[in-house]
């Protein structure tokens, strides 16, 4: 086994096996969740003139908690190139990045700018994806049944086209709403995923008939999907999953007892001894 | 076995497996449902005005039932404080307590206090946990799948946010009612969960294309905690439980054949003989 | 084996394994669903002016076969007051009687009576439960799950009960759609539904914050029905079941070679021999 | 086995076990789409004022090569006009014919045939049903519930037909939009399903009561078609199927290892040797 440095930080940062690994993780998630929830509320108008100062300052506060991580990360990391070109390691760049390329742009911005650098900040959300861990499980299902899902999707927009089309013509000449193909095809698609907002529906008797054959098929297709997920699930073996994450390639998803990693063959960590809290 | 005194009336309060305990069950559920009928039939201010006083006679005469129902409870079980302290013991108590305090109050109230008592006084429904005793088997398959749905809950939660702000771009400078980002994250999660009220809606045609894909990905995940579910009900072995309840801990799940309590070790009621009714 | 009059007749209208069985059965298919669409109709006020007479002539047309079927059925049947007494004898007999007792009425009728007549003639759809043979699995399915669906809507009742009292509260003051409890629980559940009619929205950014919980909640928890409905399914032994129904107690569900009936133990009829069409 | 001409063509684009004709399947899925999508964007009136003649260009482009892929697999199949009367046959036909008949018709069109004209055009994406192979599974699965799932839509058809003429009755007098039986049996249909577009909804307590039943019916019953289709995939063995198309019947489905048509008996094409990409 190779001796490797800052081992007890790594574990800290990149592991959740440790007293330490799960605090860290637990905070993480907590400041994320109230990141993102500062960033929402800066753009009501209200708000953000009562409490713009406030919101602020745990604007600055958080972001100079997520560069550190970064660093840290950056640090103790075998590789740091690695990671900073895997997708965790873009994604913690792009966390912190846009606040301070914030300093760089003129005080007095366009809303449009504006607008957009709150986007662009609020997409530290996908932060979060290094908590997906269990989600192994569910996207080996969803791999399994990928091609029974596209062969659905494409019957479901072919379904829409055909209908959204039928519609244009039946309610087209009448109601304003449907006054275009594309805006029928929207329709249907509300329609069939039984979201149903109401700002477009049929008015003639044969629409409506139309409509009410439509949303039978839609729900009785729901059927579709869901089952084929649900047969997948269940004969699929479900395997455990360790907390490991390989120190060469940054992947998870080990089988508790691995020593190599399944990825790269590079050895894993070690599980550590139980702690006494 | 211990002497336990006023068990036939325990068996009758807190057990379902006597004609007996069947009959007060099915009283209670009754009464249960009639006094939160009452109850919020009384926040409705024509109704309240033709029939306030009758409405009233029924609080009083369900709260004096109920009242007497716990201190029946409190009378027969072996450890009183026990029950008090326990989830039940105070759903019960606080099940009366409100009605009774209103007495306190100044007999002219403003509206909001008001507003209050009733809220509080129709919590009295919760008082029907009591009748989940089947809920054990459902409890069990979410515990087996909690990691699976929080999983899923942080991958919706953060979809909603990006397609959110998104939307907050495309639609927001033209749309009034996408003018910030936490109102257009409460359209994205009424469309993707499929309620779709129509009060906030697309218009520009990038907005009703970036909708219609929310839609039918929301139409598609909604698989995902049914096929968990499904096949963590299917795959889990379905045992029977009987209708004891443990004297000491007062709780519930115990195996048919049980003779102690799974959860204190305590001895449970002997299954009575077969009544003749 | 007895000798029985009218056996011929009997098979043709009462099952469905012989040709003649089959064409009689489509046809009664065909007609009911005419007559209720005639019934429809005529309930709309253009059509009603313009076509009346038409739609007159085919609703007395068919209540006339439907006559002449309920007096064949009574006629080949062993114990006509068996079957007159019978779920599907009753709902043969109201679906003529209306029709008849409007000759009865005075010419010049309130428009109450004649809605009340309209409603009652359309009922007659219920005629289409005897072809609802193929449902004793979904029956037994269903009655398998009964007690966990019944705790399934405990639980939902008393969410959309405490959601409701809660957004009373919210939204109450200031929101008139949510002026009473009972308002505030109709909008509870058509938003845990996902049905989402729009007309109750909340407004306030607290009431929409739990709205938004609410909907989450009412999201994953419709997987709980599919899962325990699907679980039942597939553990639950799904038997053939023949077209025999039994001469004595005009029951169904029997096995493919059963002799006696399940229910009453009389002697079943044979199963024809293939017949040359 | 018989010597076949043109057999390296019908390859490409019969069938997708080569390379070639894996392309070929991908550029056709992908003119398929564009050729949608610019006939839908056609009816929009302002897109079709600006870039109508762009939109004319790529129309009749790949409307001449459909035509060239029709001829091909004219040429190529060794029984042009089994082919030409198979359901593929007629779909690739009826793509292209519209647009050549549109020179047919004099310039000045009425805005009605404009109409029927774009929407026949639209269809052209049935031509999407040829990718639709891994639809087998489905469709048995489909197939082998289908009686129980006409069972259902007889059962909710029966539902929404009672509870709309209740409807009728209930809200009738006092609320336009349940001015008739259709009506309510539309709204019925609309809530049943979930869809909820709010433009037609109950107001009266009683009507709101009877409405919510039915939501909470409708949100129960959603678990049978589910439930119906999760355990027909699961109990039901899912079998691999080759991308091999007979050449004498074109139908599709074969088992991997196949060398004879299950449907017609015909030599298949044997499984190419891997081609080196």
């Amino acid at each position: 086994m190779q001796p490797r440095k800052h081992q007890r930080l790594y574990e800290t940062i990149f592991e959740a096996d440790t007293t330490a690994g799960k605090v860290f993780d637990v905070a993480l998630l907590l400041l994320i969740l109230t990141s993102v929830v500062a960033l929402m509320l800066e753009s009501v108008e209200e708000i953000e003139q009562q409490y713009g100062f406030e919101l602020r300052c745990v604007e600055w506060s958080l972001t100079a908690i997520f560069t550190l991580e970064y660093l840290l990360r950056l640090y103790c990391v075998r590789r740091p190139m690695r990671y900073a070109k895997s997708f965790f390691g873009i994604v913690d760049l792009l966390a912190v990045l846009p606040t301070y390329l914030s300093l760089l742009l003129p005080t007095i911005q366009s809303l449009s700018v504006v607008r957009i650098m709150r986007i662009v900040r609020v997409f530290r959300v996908l932060k979060l994806a290094q908590f997906l861990g269990e989600a192994h499980i569910l996207g080996a299902a969803l791999r399994g049944s990928a091609r029974k899902i596209i062969v659905f999707l494409v019957g479901v927009g072919s379904l829409v086209i055909v209908v959204g089309a039928l519609m244009y013509w039946v309610e087209g000449l009448e109601n304003d709403q449907f006054s275009s193909i594309p805006a029928s095809v929207y329709w249907a698609i509300v329609t069939v995923t039984t979201v149903g907002y109401g700002d477009i529906a049929p008015e003639s008797p044969l629409g409506r008939g139309l409509a009410a054959v439509l949303m039978i098929i839609g729900y009785g297709i729901f059927a579709v999907p869901t089952g084929i997920f649900a047969s997948e699930l269940i004969t699929q073996p479900q395997a455990d999953v360790s907390t490991q994450v390989c120190p060469e390639c940054l992947k998870e998803g080990h089988a508790p007892k691995a020593v190599h990693c399944q990825h790269c063959g590079a050895e894993l960590n070690p599980e550590p001894p139980a702690e006494s809290s």
